[in-house]
């Protein structure tokens, strides 16, 4: 019998394709199965040793795996999957519909605490690793103001909402930063920014055959959270444009804080990521969150759980005794 | 009866000075006493609303204070208040001796174990915020290096170091990068570097009269932990030039992982700090970490911890629903 973590993987889109390659890279967990509502045995599983397994069999697997990440999207996948499998599993998920959070948060919850499960949520970079810096250092530096910058980039949560509208056959969405705004905000001015102030959203958008593509266009800029408040271009180009210009999913951003402390001495706070793969990073994430959901359910501490109730410690694969002596 | 968590500060060096400032910009805390060594009455506090009181008498105190902020030195103080202090109450403290960290964390963690204390020990920026950067890449990016670069600034537990060698009457040591290494991460060469090979330490020492240089330069540099794996220089100067050239306390640095996922695809993780105050953006971590201390003792989590048992929550003063919908 192994000692690893057993961990599940639900959906095999490019976020389940990053997990299973952070879970092989890891030594302390281990992959049972990718969960698709897909043909099972059509699946094409990029590692050989691993195994395939029809969605609505997952429940047959609830003493086989500790941990199951939710690697579906945000718009339509989670706000089912998440529940269903807290149900009868501890999970991980990657949630990022922000303006939506609480109300996810409430429904796992009650699934989660009912059932005696671990579900932490909404992880990834933001949310995630971004909203952990932003509520740091907000902590420490109480005069200063939170900046977050997304891109150049690709975002996974973006695209998936353009591809579910009517119409749509394929298509990505870059979400590029103003410079102008990185610019202020790197002056120490402490500018006043919203969110679309700082960024602009550009999608290409493949069409079905005779699809309205005014009809999609317009969808597609007045979709509330997504791309309502932004200033949102839509291009149609072909698909074998899109397999040609925009296959590589790169991304990136920064958060800052530019704070006061005493009587005037400035204190510049800043996390970034540059991504050459973004699914690959934010499952990477999911990877190593799934350690914690495991770590905390043997612990009882059920029910839903974000990066801001997880000790540091939980995500490591390294001992307590490891941390303070090799990295504090 | 204020609701605010009640803090008492041990020392008041420019750690402790900092801390002063950094309760007095909150709204959920407030200092109760500042507990020193030297004459109360004699103290003259920034804050005319603080008060003073001899260390001896912080035992009187138990009722009125929830967490202690331990401001003093590494080198001597902290070995001896931790231990004391963790006896009586919560506390959080900054010590910095990186190697000797296991040994202080087992001495801490027994007394605050017995006295059912919560002792959050090691915190600041690094030890600190850069630590938790390091294991959180770590975790997240197992294919990867862990890069940890400081400076140019002032070093407050070197300075420290230096002005407890015998002879000297003042000092500070400057940590300065090497430009070279620098260059080398940030190509993504993964180079291996030690710390001792990224880094330069330059000291400016006010010697007491008729001490000798020679015994004081020779102390410095074969003083083992701070200087004697580094190459350090050491140079005499008059106290004006001190006052004059050397009594701004800047400092920063950066943790950076690169790392890789899947087949080849490059992930850059960077964390950085540009700070104008050293002492006072330390202490404002204590600070923060003071509210950990005060409800993890509250939930009986009692012992030593560091940053890595620490839910970022804990460091926060907004609420869970708040940090959920807001920064998220």
């Amino acid at each position: 019998m192994s000692n690893k973590i057993k961990l599940g993987v639900v959906g095999y889109g490019n976020l389940g394709k990053g997990a299973v390659k952070a879970i092989k890279a890891t030594e302390d967990l281990e992959l049972v199965a990718v969960f698709t509502r897909r043909d099972p045995e059509a699946l094409e599983l990029d590692d050989p040793d691993a195994k395939a397994v029809h969605i609505d069999n997952a429940g047959n697997y609830q003493n086989d795996i500790d941990v199951m990440l939710l690697c579906g999207g945000s718009a339509t996948d989670l706000p089912e999957q998440t529940p269903y499998f807290a149900s009868m599993f501890n999970t991980v998920d990657s949630y990022d519909t922000h303006a939506k959070i609480p109300e996810f948060y409430q429904m796992v919850n009650e699934v989660a605490t009912k059932h005696h499960t671990t579900a932490i949520i909404s992880t990834g970079w933001d949310p995630g690793l971004f909203s952990l810096n932003r509520v740091m250092a907000d902590a420490i530096l109480p005069n200063g103001e939170n900046y977050s910058f997304w891109g150049k980039g690709l975002s996974q949560g973006h695209s998936d909402a353009v591809r579910r509208v009517n119409g749509v056959k394929n298509g990505v969405q870059y979400t590029i930063p103003s410079e102008e705004a990185i610019e202020q905000v790197r002056s120490g001015a402490n500018p006043e920014l919203t969110k679309s102030g700082k960024h602009r959203r550009v999608c290409y958008v493949v069409a079905e055959k005779d699809a309205d593509k005014a009809a999609i266009e317009n969808e597609i800029k007045t979709m509330p959270n997504y791309f309502a408040d932004y200033d949102t271009e839509v291009n149609f180009i072909s698909e074998e444009e899109l397999e040609r210009d925009h296959s590589k999913a790169p991304h990136g951003g920064f958060v800052i804080r530019s704070g006061n402390t005493g009587e005037a001495n400035k204190q510049i706070y800043e996390f970034s990521l540059t991504l050459d793969s973004n699914p690959e990073f934010t499952s990477s994430v999911l990877v190593a969150y799934a350690r914690a959901a495991h770590r905390m359910s043997q612990e009882n501490q059920f029910g839903a759980k974000t990066v801001y109730d997880v000790a540091p410690a939980y995500i490591s694969p390294r001992s307590a005794e490891a941390l303070r002596r090799d990295y504090l």
